[in-house]
């Protein structure tokens, strides 16, 4: 048996256990996992140079499998030494946003490290609590005891990371030398042994369903209100169902993956601006709030379910194990799924429905006051984005987004790109999926995930992206493997625009040089390097024009640069936020 | 007291404790950090968008403060969330590099910490053990006990940064809202408690130093190697004297700063390639190794050093809290410095010299088998490296180190470049002062190091980085600081070239797809849109050409492009190891 049998044996446990893509850096002393998955036959294998960027890249093809409904682990491989801490902020938002990845980290053995040995830090663990678990395998495989941990481990690591919560797992890859095997030496992969873990359905008992059903009666007015969720039609269908016959007003942001139908409420970040108390907003505050997705977006509905908390909320995830009390109000746990739960409460309700008859008035009312709120919200952004002159972001998101093909696939950059398309909104009837890394919401990996998105889909994947999270990220276009179906919208203002829109920094006599930190690129010298289509636009006619076959198919990606002026776009905010004020009151 | 003022007076005690410079990336969580050294009178604050360049600026500001004799820590100040890990490269490289930073990182309060809130991780103790120690400050400051702790922490992080082994630390803040003063308030500084930690020159008792002296005297064949070490005239003074007088070899490599001056060995990663265990080889085994300084660049070296292992080996370092056996043959610590160390040394035997008379011929015969080894590999570089075509890019490497002005400062990134130029080496009459990201050896920073040494200083910084580093590290070059005295040679083979030159990668069917992984990149774009200076070449002539003024003071940096064919700099090596086969035995 060649002393790396073990090693090699790891890509073969891969395959078996469902990892069909592996993001692959280049290094000398992972070069034994490396030749592992290159060689074998069934993995899907891509090399990226720029550690940070293959991260993300593995997060955006996790990512859409997960949304593609075959949620499988995707592994990443990378050298010894600082090329693992390149990894890290993908890792942080793979945790949070709770995406399979499996960490291959190649180390030098234990005894090497501090000894003033090339690219040796201290890797065991390195990822604190930013991955399920970690794993530090033997450097020898002499004893059959340490190939059977390794064996085990490796099946442990890939059942964790598809375990809900899904997240990242680490296995850190002591190796000694030789790496390299003999010219012409050819890889044997042994059969490995499978230990599955068998999933389980979480379901609750009858008794607890019927104390459910009591406290649901028993609350006069209920709200759904939905954090970040992938696209999902049947979770959707049971909340609009839910919402028209059982009269519950269902909450969503766009990273909610629930759109504009007419009944669902997305313009609350409009409406509810003025949270710090107006009376009319109390109005809205439910005694029964039930929540499930992952984050929310915006500041408005947060401190709006904070500021009038509901004596009773439910948190439906998918384990016990945290409390994660996001609006400070939580007092019952459901660790269950929310299309069993909201299947299962619709059933349950519309059983004593027939056997009692139709909700009250009350309920109704509160609905309404919720819907209307909405639809004079949407009004006043609608309003608020007529203009054709002078040309500014919100109203090119306003016109792309109008644009985007369907069943495609959207990904939102962090900082305002996000936050100007969730003013927006998307109709439900185009059918677009939204992604967007809101586990830790940073900027650094937004363009990469949006590319390994593009690898895992035949879809067309769009990514609005400013200028600081494009230029921060361009080394996700540095690779051979950019997929004629990736459409990147880059909003070029020239700096950190966020800064300008908020309150507190645009009002500091440093918001130039400290905080927006004006950049002078453009985006043309990357796409041309990156061989993509490029095209630009400075005004809505131009808009227009540039997006005239933008999305149809084609053999390369494209991109497009919407070039705005940001004190244009900060004035043309005004008008909104007056009307915002005058309408419903606030700030 | 306004509510943060505590954090305002952080940048007093910054300044206070010797801080000049700061790095600041931009955000929100941390703006009362940014105002309180943005509004600071004294202190130097430059704003870099992307984490990961930033922390290697900070990295390499600090490093030129150490050559300076100047050693101080620089400030980096991040927002909160995975901007924090995006800083985790630099602080491994800073940590086993021993470069003072102190890391200021705005922070969520604990409670808000896995609550699905924006930009929140788990940041308290994130580096582990890649700083020297993690502080996490409290989030309210009513309790004077609250301020004394803010004090008192960041007193000792700033003490511990300079205390050698110099190195990183982490000072966690967490802040509340609201973070951002009033319009027109303006900041106070208070008077902030400084604690100093005196410095202190450990020396060695009188027994001891006997007890060495016997020990010298009774071994016949000693060895000095010197790893990493910063540009040191006086050390260098009293090597060179030890090695005439004494008849000592000292062996340095590129980044020890020892240059070629006729007696020291630096062509050993040459003539010791044959380490594998020719008989003559083990005539230049010592029965007393002396080492002092950090890392070892070349593998030749190491394994003779490893295979001939001294009977004695004494290593000189600043702190004996950790066991470095770099060679596996240690069996002493010597904590002190290595300038108060050798001149002691010298000048007692030179005592000694005085009264016993000379040194014997055995010593001779030593120090000449070193140096004769020595020029004749010198030679042997010299003969490789003269055709002018084809143009490879060792000998561009040769003709460059060769125009360097003299004084002034050269970058080696890792990889390829610093194994180039260490192969040729420098003349000790250009006084050049060597600097490399030795400590973990990554690709991932060396640009931005060089761009932060060259703010740190008005002569010329020249960095050699090959194009994978380059375009790895390319947002070095993306903000408004890029200092005029700054040069870059880009060496462009296309590829990650170092696995063609290696044994083992180069031989596998692999080597192209896997491991080189062909970028077809060139610096030019990159130059153009950072407003430098470019040139390049693909000849010997044409490089001659492009260096002319290249050096020259101007008012931009300057990039200079070498592109080269990887498949001819690899067979151009071959006659040299050839040479290197028939001359001085082994592979």
């Amino acid at each position: 048996m060649p002393v790396l049998q073990p090693i090699v044996n790891l890509a073969e446990l891969l395959y078996q256990k469902g990892v069909t893509d592996v993001i692959v850096s280049p290094g000398s002393r992972s070069a034994p996992l490396t030749l592992a998955v290159a060689r074998h036959p069934k993995l899907r294998v891509r090399v990226i140079a720029d550690e940070r960027s293959a991260g993300f890249i593995a997060l955006g093809l996790a990512q859409q499998c997960i949304n593609n409904r075959q949620p499988r682990p995707v592994a990443i491989i990378c050298t010894s030494g600082s090329a693992v801490y390149n990894l890290a902020p993908a890792i942080a938002e793979a945790y949070f946003q709770e995406i399979p990845l499996v960490l291959l980290t190649a180390d030098r053995p234990r005894e090497w490290v501090h000894q003033q040995d090339g690219q040796t830090i201290f890797q065991a663990g390195i990822f604190g609590q930013h991955v399920k678990r970690s794993y530090d395998l033997p450097a020898d495989y002499g004893h059959p005891d340490a190939r059977w941990y390794i064996e085990r481990s490796v099946n442990e690591a890939l059942n964790l990371s598809g375990l809900t919560p899904l997240g990242p797992v680490h296995v850190n890859v002591p190796l000694r030398e030789p790496f390299y095997p003999k010219e012409g030496e050819t890889f044997h992969y042994e059969p490995v042994r499978i230990i599955d873990a068998l999933p389980v359905q979480p379901e609750l008992p009858a008794s607890v369903w019927h104390q459910l059903l009591r406290e649901w009666e028993g609350a006069e007015r209920k709200l759904i209100a939905v954090g970040q969720m992938s696209y999902h039609p049947e979770l959707t269908a049971i909340l609009q169902k839910i919402s028209d016959e059982l009269a519950v007003p269902v909450v969503g942001e766009i990273i909610s993956n629930l759109h504009q139908n007419g009944v669902f409420i997305t313009q609350s970040d409009t409406f509810l601006s003025s949270a710090a108390g107006e009376d009319w907003l109390q109005k809205l505050r439910p005694e029964l709030l039930i929540t499930c997705g992952h984050s929310f977006l915006t500041r408005n509905l947060k401190t709006f379910l904070r500021k009038n908390s509901a004596p009773q909320h439910w948190h439906i995830q998918p384990s016990a194990d945290r409390i994660v009390d996001s609006f400070q109000s939580l007092t019952k746990l459901i660790p269950t799924g929310p299309l069993y739960f909201f299947e299962k409460l619709f059933a349950d309700l519309d059983y004593q429905r027939f056997l009692q008859g139709d909700e009250d008035e009350e309920e109704q009312e509160f609905l309404q006051r919720w819907q209307n709120a909405d639809r004079r919200a949407g009004k006043l952004v609608q309003d608020a984005l007529r203009p054709a002159e002078p040309f500014v972001e919100w109203a090119a998101v306003q016109t792309i987004l109008e644009q985007l093909p369907q069943h495609s696939i959207l990904h939102l950059a962090n900082s305002m790109p996000v936050r100007y398309a969730n003013l927006c909104g998307i109709r439900a009837d185009q059918q677009i999926a939204v992604s967007a890394n809101r586990g830790t919401s940073g900027i650094d990996g937004c363009l990469s995930t949006a590319v390994g998105a593009a690898l895992a889909t035949d879809q067309i994947v769009t990514i609005f992206v400013g200028d600081v999270a494009f230029f921060y990220d361009r080394n996700a276009l540095w690779n051979p493997y950019l997929p004629a179906n990736l459409r990147i919208v880059l909003f070029n203002n020239h700096g950190g625009h966020i800064f300008r829109m908020i309150d507190g920094s645009a009002q500091q006599p440093e918001l130039e040089t400290y905080f927006e930190t004006e950049q002078p690129l453009s985006g043309r010298a990357s796409a041309e390097e990156a061989g993509i289509d490029y095209r630009s636009c400075r005004t809505t006619d131009e808009l227009l024009a540039a997006l005239t076959g933008f999305f149809d198919k084609g053999s390369t990606a494209r991109l497009l640069e919407v070039f705005t002026d940001k004190r244009v776009n900060a004035d043309m905010f005004q008008p909104y936020k007056a009307q915002v004020k005058q309408q419903f009151g606030g700030r």
